[in-house]
Protein backbone atom coordinates (compact mmCIF):
# COMPACT_ATOMS: atom_id res chain seq x y z
CA UNK A 1 0.00 0.00 0.00
CA UNK A 2 2.10 2.87 0.91
CA UNK A 3 6.00 3.13 0.23
CA UNK A 4 9.33 2.30 2.01
CA UNK A 5 9.36 5.63 2.80
CA UNK A 6 6.01 6.56 3.98
CA UNK A 7 5.97 3.51 5.82
CA UNK A 8 9.41 4.03 7.68
CA UNK A 9 8.49 7.66 8.67
CA UNK A 10 4.89 6.47 10.06
CA UNK A 11 6.65 4.17 12.48
CA UNK A 12 9.28 6.41 12.95
CA UNK A 13 6.54 8.84 14.34
CA UNK A 14 4.89 6.33 16.02
CA UNK A 15 7.90 5.85 18.21
CA UNK A 16 8.54 9.13 19.00
CA UNK A 17 4.98 9.88 19.69
CA UNK A 18 4.80 6.96 22.10
CA UNK A 19 8.17 8.26 23.66
CA UNK A 20 6.64 11.38 24.23
CA UNK A 21 3.52 9.82 26.45
CA UNK A 22 1.06 11.17 23.15
CA UNK A 23 -2.06 8.70 22.38
CA UNK A 24 -2.94 9.43 18.86
CA UNK A 25 -5.99 11.32 19.83
CA UNK A 26 -4.20 13.63 21.84
CA UNK A 27 -1.67 14.54 19.09
CA UNK A 28 -4.73 14.64 16.33
CA UNK A 29 -6.85 17.30 18.91
CA UNK A 30 -3.51 19.47 19.10
CA UNK A 31 -2.52 19.26 15.58
CA UNK A 32 -5.93 19.40 14.18
CA UNK A 33 -5.39 16.80 12.18
CA UNK A 34 -8.06 13.65 11.72
CA UNK A 35 -7.39 11.01 14.33
CA UNK A 36 -8.02 8.82 11.24
CA UNK A 37 -5.62 10.44 9.13
CA UNK A 38 -2.71 10.81 11.88
CA UNK A 39 -3.32 6.63 12.28
CA UNK A 40 -2.57 6.86 8.21
CA UNK A 41 0.33 8.45 8.13
CA UNK A 42 1.91 6.39 10.78
CA UNK A 43 0.19 3.07 9.04
CA UNK A 44 2.71 4.87 6.46
CA UNK A 45 -0.45 5.17 3.76
CA UNK A 46 -0.16 9.33 3.00
CA UNK A 47 2.78 10.66 1.25
CA UNK A 48 3.18 13.40 3.90
CA UNK A 49 3.88 17.00 2.99
CA UNK A 50 6.39 19.19 4.70
CA UNK A 51 4.20 21.43 6.70
CA UNK A 52 2.14 18.37 8.17
CA UNK A 53 6.12 17.31 9.51
CA UNK A 54 6.76 20.55 10.59
CA UNK A 55 3.20 20.81 12.69
CA UNK A 56 3.75 17.31 14.07
CA UNK A 57 7.36 17.77 15.35
CA UNK A 58 6.21 21.09 16.32
CA UNK A 59 3.81 19.40 18.80
CA UNK A 60 5.72 16.68 19.98
CA UNK A 61 8.84 18.77 20.76
CA UNK A 62 10.99 17.43 18.16
CA UNK A 63 13.00 18.38 15.13
CA UNK A 64 11.30 17.71 11.86
CA UNK A 65 14.95 16.10 11.12
CA UNK A 66 14.00 13.73 14.10
CA UNK A 67 10.79 12.36 11.78
CA UNK A 68 12.90 11.45 9.48
CA UNK A 69 14.82 8.19 9.09
CA UNK B 1 2.25 32.69 -1.74
CA UNK B 2 4.50 30.48 0.33
CA UNK B 3 4.34 29.03 4.02
CA UNK B 4 7.82 30.15 5.71
CA UNK B 5 8.30 26.45 5.65
CA UNK B 6 8.58 25.94 2.14
CA UNK B 7 10.04 29.21 1.28
CA UNK B 8 12.95 28.09 3.84
CA UNK B 9 12.96 24.26 2.13
CA UNK B 10 13.32 26.03 -1.07
CA UNK B 11 16.16 28.42 -0.53
CA UNK B 12 18.06 25.49 1.47
CA UNK B 13 17.48 23.11 -1.69
CA UNK B 14 18.63 25.56 -3.88
CA UNK B 15 21.91 26.38 -1.94
CA UNK B 16 22.60 22.42 -1.78
CA UNK B 17 21.70 22.02 -5.41
CA UNK B 18 24.64 24.74 -6.49
CA UNK B 19 27.03 23.75 -4.15
CA UNK B 20 26.75 20.03 -5.84
CA UNK B 21 26.92 21.68 -9.18
CA UNK B 22 23.89 20.90 -10.69
CA UNK B 23 21.26 23.74 -12.42
CA UNK B 24 17.50 22.95 -12.27
CA UNK B 25 17.52 21.38 -15.76
CA UNK B 26 20.18 18.57 -14.89
CA UNK B 27 18.38 18.28 -11.14
CA UNK B 28 14.80 17.92 -12.78
CA UNK B 29 16.60 15.38 -15.74
CA UNK B 30 17.90 13.27 -13.51
CA UNK B 31 14.92 13.03 -11.01
CA UNK B 32 12.10 12.93 -13.60
CA UNK B 33 10.54 16.18 -11.93
CA UNK B 34 9.26 18.74 -14.37
CA UNK B 35 11.68 21.90 -14.26
CA UNK B 36 9.27 24.08 -13.75
CA UNK B 37 8.23 22.14 -10.72
CA UNK B 38 12.00 22.26 -9.52
CA UNK B 39 11.96 26.42 -9.79
CA UNK B 40 8.20 26.17 -7.79
CA UNK B 41 9.80 24.02 -5.12
CA UNK B 42 13.01 26.45 -4.61
CA UNK B 43 10.79 29.39 -4.84
CA UNK B 44 8.53 27.68 -1.94
CA UNK B 45 5.21 27.39 -3.82
CA UNK B 46 5.06 24.00 -2.93
CA UNK B 47 4.15 22.23 -0.42
CA UNK B 48 6.50 19.14 -0.84
CA UNK B 49 5.56 15.71 0.17
CA UNK B 50 8.49 13.30 1.40
CA UNK B 51 8.72 11.30 -1.45
CA UNK B 52 10.04 14.22 -3.20
CA UNK B 53 12.33 15.22 -0.92
CA UNK B 54 13.92 11.64 -0.23
CA UNK B 55 14.01 11.73 -4.19
CA UNK B 56 16.02 15.01 -4.11
CA UNK B 57 17.99 14.38 -1.50
CA UNK B 58 18.87 10.87 -2.97
CA UNK B 59 19.99 12.66 -6.70
CA UNK B 60 21.61 15.56 -4.56
CA UNK B 61 23.90 12.68 -2.51
CA UNK B 62 22.77 14.57 0.66
CA UNK B 63 21.06 13.13 3.64
CA UNK B 64 17.28 13.73 3.79
CA UNK B 65 17.14 15.84 6.88
CA UNK B 66 20.45 18.01 5.14
CA UNK B 67 17.59 19.75 3.10
CA UNK B 68 15.33 20.69 5.76
CA UNK B 69 15.79 23.45 8.19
Amino acid sequence: MGSPICEAFGRNLRAIRKSKGFSQERLAHETGIDRSYVGKIERGEVNITIEKIYLLADHLQCSPKDLLI
